[in-house]
């Protein structure tokens, strides 16, 4: 095994959501507070200048019991078909990272303010970066059936 | 301060560039060879259904005294602004993760043999995800001049 990674978090998510539901995240609007010990509001000079922000966040209410390292249905459908957890994007993964690209609404310093991210109130937040187009797929995407139904209602 | 986080890298990069380097890469082949005392076949199982993959890792080969945590010109370009490093996607960041889409050539097993992945040989890997469109940025997507300069030979 590699050597394990110590990441101190950047930031918190502060709003939005109390509870970690599946669904209807598009709306949710919350703020990531930076930490004020570790960064001054030159860390986010320019960022305005971008419409949408990419973040790496930690799942923190996933119990390490609970995580899965082989192959389940996503949600338990018994509808979609049993896939390994790195063909899915659920929150019970090795390392609980989440990845997310939400609206900026407005940087305010140490606080952005964002639409449609997918994380409750109190996330560690890992990192940020601003969003650029020439980092989506490049080519011919294609993806399972499933997927484009599990992510029907999630924003 | 939040608490810090600790990972165990999934993997490792295998092959592609030995060096790192600003820009063309979206020629590289790599494999990411997932960790067998980790993991079994089964944690991949489907992911060859989905044609492009999110990779996040470790920028190991930055030292941590070369870590920004305020601003600067993205590549030292004196054409560029100076801004935070929140408002940039450079690897001498808080933390030291890498996130980036690239093209799944084939899985085999633990296994995955990937074109376009911006990370060096012997990256560690800390989590791999398949693209699913629903994550891609929703509504319009707005981008200051010097990111589109910037990446204009990154691929």
């Amino acid at each position: 095994m590699s050597e394990p990674v110590a990441l101190q978090p950047v930031g918190t998510v502060r709003g939005g959501r109390i509870d970690v539901v599946d669904d209807h995240w598009g709306d949710v609007e919350s703020v990531i507070e930076l930490d004020a010990a570790l960064f001054s509001p030159e860390a986010t000079a320019g960022l305005d200048a971008f419409s949408h922000l990419l973040v790496v966040y930690f799942f923190h209410k996933v119990l390490p019991g609970k995580i899965e390292t082989l192959a389940r249905r996503p949600r338990n459908n018994p509808a979609w078909p049993r896939v390994g957890i790195f063909a899915q994007r659920g929150k019970n993964r090795p390392n609980r990272l989440g990845v997310s690209t939400c609206r900026i609404l407005a940087v305010d310093g140490l606080s952005v303010h964002v639409q449609g991210l997918d994380a409750v109130d109190g996330t560690p937040v890992l990192d940020l970066k601003p969003h650029m187009s020439e980092f989506d797929p490049r080519g011919t995407v294609r993806e399972p059936g499933w997927a484009r139904e599990l992510m029907r209602d999630y924003w």
